[in-house]
């Protein structure tokens, strides 16, 4: 996606560790209209998946979740993040590491949300080692949902998330798609086929 | 705002110590055409205040705050929250205290996304007891920024907040104002001047 690409570039900053801080347009400070763009290109991506419902974690899922959510008109749940679970019958719950803050968090949905009826469109708005992403499939077989495919704003995929939404044999679709760090410089997937 | 209404009456369950739960399509669960109606009221109401930026909290605020940041064409920045803060310099923090989880959180935002050029509408899920709107003025005050008003989506009239933002002399636009809860039955300031 050619306007998220430029953006990144103009507005994102590398880190140390190849992390990419994008809190001005995406996960902190929040750029509606750039969001309302990226739910439009998920919903065109998965138009003919038979989505019911899209499944994102909070907090920095939540904007591109629901502007997804809108082009489709599917209700969007979002997984609340805790320190700790104990368990309690009405949720679904999985255990998600951060590598980046280095802690586990645990995520959770109330049972209601979702079920085997349910064609699901999981959206983050980072894959990199695939952690949530992972926690969200977890979700989704205890609830017996099928997947109709992952929608990620922005990927990193020389990390093991890419694998490991492949191994799950998932239709991924990544609005910007980062190859590789070299040094402040940002290389995308589109600049090989350009 | 009757569709609001109708959908608080529909789905929402009144529980103990005068909870309103809406968690199928606004805290948990987000019906994102609900949401979209919502932002576009609030931009309408706004329309005249000059509203360079919409502040809110994660993460309940931030779908009714993207979809006004969406009609208004404005950032949209969602305050984070955190159990303790140690002072950073970057960051402007407020401690928010929440009578239903009885719990204290810091919220905070990064200091370049908020400043004295900015005219904020603050937006929230609920106004109950002002905690969390009075912790968005104090970062504001902090910020130096100018308040244009304060968007509710569900308020609860006769608890403290709603005095507490006239004090501020600031606008205060409730798309919901529920007046009291009868057992199950909830009331609307509306139902008044039918």
């Amino acid at each position: 996606m050619r306007e998220l690409e430029e953006r990144i570039l103009k507005d994102g900053r590398v880190l140390p560790g190849e992390v990419l801080k994008v809190d001005n347009f995406l996960n902190h400070q929040v750029d509606p209209d750039l969001m309302f763009s990226i739910g439009t290109a998920f919903a065109h991506a998965f138009r003919d998946a038979g989505v019911t419902k899209v499944l994102t974690v909070e907090s920095s899922g939540i904007a591109p979740a629901v502007m997804a959510g809108l082009a489709l008109h599917v209700p969007v749940v979002f997984a609340r993040k805790h320190k700790s679970v104990t368990l309690i019958d009405d949720l679904y719950t999985a255990e998600v590491y951060s590598y980046t803050k280095k802690t586990s968090n645990h995520i959770s949905i109330a049972k209601k949300f979702l079920g085997a009826d349910d064609k699901v469109l999981l959206i983050d708005d980072f894959l990199a080692n695939g952690q949530a992403v992972q926690g969200l499939f977890e979700i989704c077989d205890q609830a017996k949902a099928e997947i109709a495919g992952v929608g990620i704003v922005i990927e990193k995929v020389f990390q093991t998330g890419h694998e490991l939404v492949a191994d799950r044999g998932v239709k991924l679709v990544s609005l910007a798609q980062i190859t590789s760090f070299d040094g402040d410089r940002v290389h995308f997937a589109s600049e090989t086929t350009k």
